[in-house]
């Protein structure tokens, strides 16, 4: 095999790896993206939400607060996006597993306060099904937040 | 009078309402396109910033992690935007005030530990001169910081 | 009595001075073992945990998060290690204490949120039977935690 | 060459590409090799130290306690973990910055009682230079405590 041809191969091999990887964690871009389509959804739906997304690490990527939304949102969706990331599931799943009674209840007390236990947090997956972070949905209804960030999962992989 | 001036009077009134009053708080909207300006004064200066906005409640707006920006900087900028917004003054202004011996010395432990007394931190106001919020800056050194505040707090009452 | 017996009596009385007196308190080696074994059993069952031993102070040893193991499962780790040496009780004991209604409910409210009320979390006993410290597993379900948590205790003797 | 070759030399080297690649975070192996290294540094210099990692998110990868170490030192030598991993920066360069006077007074207080101003905490980097971890160790006098970091600092990439 002569040097052009390696020369050639190593061009591609390069020029692939240079390609920039979002897939392995969540870029400030991706994570705009993904907010401004669950925030249209809300309008739609007449919620005024908080809508947080954290990256692979369970910290926060950004963070908008719809004008008129509740005070309160902003930690329940800072701590939701926190929860799904953190915990590789939606918040709707602990919901289940943390009432009296239930296996988890009481692991809403173990993290400082940070892990919620009813729907509205997700967590988001990069192409090949990997979690790479979590959404955090507040400002309806459990209801509405929860269909909100199901709809944010749903949307996430466009927005890569 | 007639129905068309009838109608005309309604429009303009409900042309006025739907006028985004944006002078009395810091809106969604002014807050990305401030944190959106701010970002790329960063992206000059070399700077990988959070960057934060509080409204008049000093309750947060909107925040932005800049990709590869500092795991400690979400919490920091969080802070200076509500420090500036709280206490209505820049904190490089509490730099001075809080230091051992001055006169504020000991703030810094009063507001389970959000007021930040370092550079970065700029109060932000509307057309009329008065205060509806603030911004933090975290990433650079203090006088990057500061410097991206002082900027922000200069271009803001474009972004209303 | 003549230099001679006298460095006997030193050697010995060395000697045992160096004896590793591992019945009091667990030892770090003591720990790592633990954590060792507890990784082989939880690798087995294709769990990712966090394995965390705490000394009869209730205070942590040694911890280690198995690579791609849930963030959120360091705190609850280290708690249910704390908790189980704090309280001498399994948490899965607490489990039935702390539902409401039940004898000790609010408990997982006393300790600045320390104590975890689910599976995962046993005393660890030196040869006489005493207390010494606790273990704490976090990262599959309660119920692979518990039984984690249940294996590290039984092997705990053989680590001492 | 024909497609085939070339397609069979893109495979592998897709394949070699998938190969885990521990440069870009901290694995618990790693981490404790580490670990190991500092803690037979600390005997050397009679020092009971603990001995934390953290990697590139600034979250625990793992902690020994050394028998007979100070109890304040865990929650110190964690926080210099963070810290460090967090701020990109030794916990060193930090001590002058934070003092009373400097740029950064007041930085200790900012990200919840866990950024450490003094000597211990350090950056960790892979073999390309980028930083993916922290290391804090806190059990002897400040110069020992940064002496023990820098050491592992030095010798971390022969852990990786």
């Amino acid at each position: 095999m002569d040097n052009e041809v390696i020369a050639r191969i190593v061009d591609t091999v390069v020029k692939q790896l240079n390609t920039p990887n979002t897939g392995d964690d969540i870029t400030l871009d991706a994570a705009k993206r993904l907010i401004e389509k669950v925030k249209a959804k809300a309008r739609e739906m007449g919620v005024r939400a908080v809508v947080a997304v954290a990256g692979k690490s369970a910290h926060p990527v950004a963070i908008e607060c719809m004008d008129g939304s509740y005070i309160a949102s902003f930690d329940i969706a800072l701590n939701k996006s926190f929860t799904s990331a953190a915990l590789k599931m939606p918040t709707s799943a602990l919901k289940t597993l943390a009432q009296p009674g239930a296996p988890l209840y009481g692991i809403q007390f173990t993290n400082n306060g940070r892990i919620v236990i009813f729907g509205g947090g997700v967590p988001l997956r990069n192409k090949d099904g990997e979690i790479i972070g979590g959404l955090g949905v507040s400002g309806g209804t459990e209801e509405q937040d929860t269909a909100l960030a199901e709809y944010g999962e749903a949307v996430f992989q466009n927005c890569i």
